[in-house]
């Protein structure tokens, strides 16, 4: 039908009548199928019995109780919804925009998806001008944050970013206000022309609408440049509910969660928790204890949900060991008197930095023996650490 | 002799002859005793078999390796400073500067140090006009940090001493310029007239020396007000090796360390690690990702070492039980829409804020049945969140 295999079909439609992380709709599509899903979603046929005992089963796998009149009530909070059904032309309305919609059936579905178990979504409404698949998770940072960003955390996402995308990885966030929009944009910039996915913005709503309004401009670039995915088909607005189940997605597609500011509470937390639930990395950044918007960034650090990351090569090396070196190099500039011993500790800092001073004085200061004295000299002396003074003492060797 | 126990004479001499951590000497005094150890030191008398291997086995249980002519080559290198020995001397010292000498027979010797095991001082000098015990550590925090603060050290350094003695604990610094001296002015600053012992400075020099020169007007007010304490005698200077072996008793005495800023190195971190390395708690207060001075406190918190602390409420969290509901509170301001149920939610979501909308129109919307509309509409609505608009529909309740 218009190239669209019956998978996409019935899942652009259960997409319409199933809120997110509905337990009974997405139970049954593991069930019986999305086709067969969304011939009892939408009343053409009816489950029999074996359908609702591998929804009971399916339920009961993920820890969910199925009451008895569980698969009929839903069936009637579903048909509220059945004259919205549209499938076809929401299929031909994404592809209006130059988008697709992936399924699991896809071969580009991202499979980190399926670690959110029974709340994988049915569905990713895609939208980008350059078709290329979401890349694998490792190669995938997302960047969360407060909408009333200060400077302050405006300054480290776009360096956080820049740093990601040149490093080869994809920027993940919202398309919201503040830290999403700096993060996109940063990335965006960045970008050499030829990166097919500097960045991904992960929506609430559909993926032809700009929410927030202001953000149109910055919409439309992530669209020409990176992708707008969202698991609502086009049309749908954005609600507190699916703002809180966006942020699963956003979580499951990356490594790493960072994020850069947060209030004490903040959505970014939700992000946050998503992301530690499913065993992925989360990364904070610090900023002022007397900055209420990093009092949620702090929090994560206290409880221990998220690691301090100050630079994107921090942020890189908790996504994999591909960028590992580059941190550790910072931490290998020696101090002049890393590796002496105690005595030569000892002996160094008795030495005289401008007269100079003799063996038996320099064993009383350091509390060493005159053998001792005489061959810590000899080292500090290879050292560079120490000289010959006039008439025959000795002294700091001046830096 | 002038009120002064043998075990404090032997141990004011061999504070002279030894230098803190000394394996050989502390490990001399543990195996036959402050007054026969400070003999043989000083070549009175020589060490028979049984001292010897009663040294061997010290050395041994605490991991060190002992030389067979390790006891020999020590007293050559102690015999350097016999002509420096005044005891007594050093002794009245003190006692001119209000203070005495402390070790580890006397009632107030503080035993948080045992945990340092054979590095245990071997006594402390204590200078301070009102004599009091140093409080267990369960009552002491530390504070430490970079010598070059920034104002946003010095302004959270403050707020964290004022609220720590504002809450009984006694605030130890080192007495350096930056943020020790912050923390310390911060104390005596917010302290009672009564309070006995408001902060205490750990030297690397002797109690009777103001260094730095720049601190003399604080440390003589320290000395009033509180105390301060040095395991080297009057008149030693400071060193870069004291420095560090001071750090282990700042770790020591206290139930947390606190660093406030720190470089990638500072010394500071070495008293964190010490602090780390005797199972005390470590609390790392973060910053601005861009100050070089709190890159020290983001690698504490980054490997580990360190909790992130943004108040004093949260110190006296790690220090024990004592202060934790006042943490814990700030938790619990719970948002409107805390505690409804996913459909709830979802129904809230859908109401509209201004005109009202039809329980038909609703389901639609939110995705659910009639009925489930109906019985969330009327929780809602006893929540104060849904009210009944003009002409029978509904809408969201202004806050």
């Amino acid at each position: 039908m218009n190239g669209w295999t019956e998978e996409q079909i019935s899942r652009a439609g259960l997409a319409r009548l199933f809120e997110a992380s509905d337990n009974v709709g997405f139970g049954l599509v593991a069930a019986a199928g999305p086709v067969e899903a969304y011939r009892i979603a939408t009343g053409v046929s009816s489950a029999g019995p074996s359908v609702q005992r591998a929804l009971f089963d399916v339920l009961e796998s993920h820890g969910h109780e199925m009451r008895r009149d569980a698969l009929t009530e839903a069936i009637t909070r579903w048909s509220a919804r059945w004259d919205t059904l549209a499938p076809l032309r929401d299929l031909e309305t994404v592809r209006r925009f130059g988008g697709t919609l992936l399924t699991p059936e896809s071969d580009w579905w991202p499979t980190a998806l399926a670690d959110l178990q029974l709340s994988e979504p049915l569905c990713l409404w895609v939208r980008g001008e350059n078709p290329v698949p979401i890349p694998p998770q490792n190669r995938v940072v997302s960047i969360v944050g407060s909408r009333d960003s200060t400077s302050y955390g405006e300054n480290v996402t776009g360096a956080l970013a820049s740093g990601l995308v040149g490093r080869g990885f994809t920027v993940v966030s919202g398309g919201a206000f503040g830290i999403d929009a700096c993060a996109h944009r940063a990335a965006l910039k960045i970008a050499a022309e030829d990166n097919p996915l500097p960045t991904l913005a992960v929506l609430a709503c559909g993926i032809d609408r700009y929410y927030p309004a202001g953000n149109e401009g910055l919409l439309r670039n992530i669209a020409q440049r990176g992708q707008l995915i969202s698991e609502v088909p086009p049309g749908s607005s954005a609600s507190r509910y699916r703002f809180l189940q966006r942020n699963r997605l956003i979580a499951a597609l990356s490594a790493v969660t960072v994020v850069v500011e947060a209030r004490w509470r903040s959505g970014a937390l939700n992000t946050a928790h998503h992301a530690a639930g499913i065993g992925r990395s989360v990364g904070a950044v610090p900023g002022s204890v007397q900055s209420p918007n990093s009092a949620g960034c702090h929090r994560l650090l206290r409880d221990g949900s998220a690691v301090c990351v100050t630079d994107a090569a921090e942020v890189a090396e908790l996504a994999g060991p591909l960028a590992v070196e580059a941190v550790q190099k910072r931490a290998v500039v020696p101090a002049l008197h890393d590796g002496l011993t105690v005595e030569d500790l000892l002996l160094l800092d008795a030495l005289p930095v401008r007269a100079s001073s003799t063996v038996d004085k320099l064993a009383s200061v350091a509390g060493l023996s005159i053998a001792g004295v005489l061959a810590g000299l000899g080292r500090l002396e290879t050292d560079g650490l120490a000289q010959r003074g006039d008439g025959g003492g000795w002294r700091k060797r001046p830096r």
